[in-house]
């Protein structure tokens, strides 16, 4: 696989992130912001690190910004910069370009005006750890759609001593166990007949309503 | 089992959305802001919502606020008044108290003055985001060891067309599918003869060794 070219403007607490695992996995990143401290931050992280103010269009120019596979704006507060950004990368015709969206409507406009990918890390990070605040039990959250997800669940009381057999998830449940942690093993064609232990953890997967009853029937201690 | 109470401080978007969460899961939930139409955007979402500046002793004395089980500090910029909020919090005898840091510095401190779970929602996104950028192809990674992960990849040019039979990613790679989305719609039970079609997504299962293996043959476009 080539090395990908990557572009970051805005080097926050998200740019940045993003900025240092792709350098730390080997891609070619150059780091861009208005900020100079910023910048600075960044020099021995990314392969390059430029100040400039990405609602310049010339300055985008100059440094050949069309040339960069993506673009990540990650530029947050001023929402009118993150739109203008966006428009001058798609109008000099950087194939991929990915935008931190602030809310809803920042979210729309981003769409009409063609990015390609748009996130929103606060709010689905949000989304993530409530799950893991409302029981111990449930250790993590993944979102693959609006109404599905995959849960991390740590085997309750009600669980342990008992096997997939005997607690029949799927068809009470409608969700699927489809691996199953002892440790640090994960055991990804779990026999269902097997008996679960304390702090064996199910990966399980389902729509969210039917996870809902399943975490407030099995996993959620009383 | 009894309805936990949650308060959460400062409604900005991480707040915002472990509200909305925590609300739509069921759970009682106090809003809390120093800003009025911040509060007023969560009346109809969570069970209660106060403007108060946290930071004020008094005022979340007056709130019985030491009655609530798990409080989380979702204060962003003003690191000192993230700092102070928690050390009132601990002192006023609240169990749980999770804040959201800033920076390592910040962390260091809120440790130190006992906050019991930091977080770093932007940071730990743009991690996870950025191995999706690496290909296109690879939606979304899930960490469930450090060695075993939930891959969604994107069915590319050389499954387009073939069944999983055909494919037979189970003995080749050692993963197993566990999920197709089609648009909306996840199948969580796939069967194993229908052919895969442009833009199906694969949820998939394996040791990281394997699914890299798998995404180098199958999911990466050459
Ligand atoms: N026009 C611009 N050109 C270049 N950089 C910009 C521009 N506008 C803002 N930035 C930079 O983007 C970065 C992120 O912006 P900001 O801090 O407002 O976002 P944020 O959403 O609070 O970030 P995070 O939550 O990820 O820390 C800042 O370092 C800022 O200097
Ligand atoms: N002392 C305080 N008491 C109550 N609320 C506060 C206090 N200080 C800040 N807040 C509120 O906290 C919220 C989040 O703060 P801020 O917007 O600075 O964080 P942020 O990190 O940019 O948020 P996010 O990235 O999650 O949107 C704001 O709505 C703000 O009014
Ligand atoms: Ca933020
Ligand atoms: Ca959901
Ligand atoms: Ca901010
Ligand atoms: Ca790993």
């Amino acid at each position: 696989m080539n090395k990908k070219e990557f572009a970051v403007i805005g080097l926050g607490r998200f740019g940045g992130s993003i900025c240092k695992e792709l350098s730390e996995e080997g891609m070619q990143v150059l780091a861009i912001d208005k900020d100079e401290d910023r910048v600075n931050g960044y020099k021995n992280i990314a392969s390059h690190a430029v100040i400039l103010d990405s609602t310049d269009e010339d300055a985008l120019k100059e440094i050949g910004i069309s040339n960069f596979e993506h673009v990540i704006v990650a530029i947050g507060e001023n929402i009118q910069a993150s739109i203008l950004t966006t428009v001058i990368l798609k109008d000099l015709g950087v194939r991929k370009v990915t935008v931190k969206a602030q809310n809803d409507y920042h979210e729309k406009i981003l769409t009409k005006i063609g990015a390609d990918k748009i996130v929103h890390p606060e709010r689905d990070m949000g989304k993530r750890l409530a799950h893991n605040f409302i029981s111990s039990n449930i250790l993590d959250y993944l979102e693959l759609s609006d109404d599905h997800s995959i849960a991390e669940v740590k085997a309750g009381m009600k669980m342990v001593g008992k096997s997939l057999i005997d607690l029949d998830i799927r068809a009470r449940y409608g969700c699927n166990v489809v691996a199953i942690k002892q440790g640090r093993d994960i055991n990804v064609s779990p026999r269902a007949d097997a008996l679960l232990k304390e702090d064996d953890v199910l990966i399980v997967i389902g729509a969210d309503i039917d996870l809902s009853r399943f975490e407030k029937h099995l996993v959620i201690d009383d």
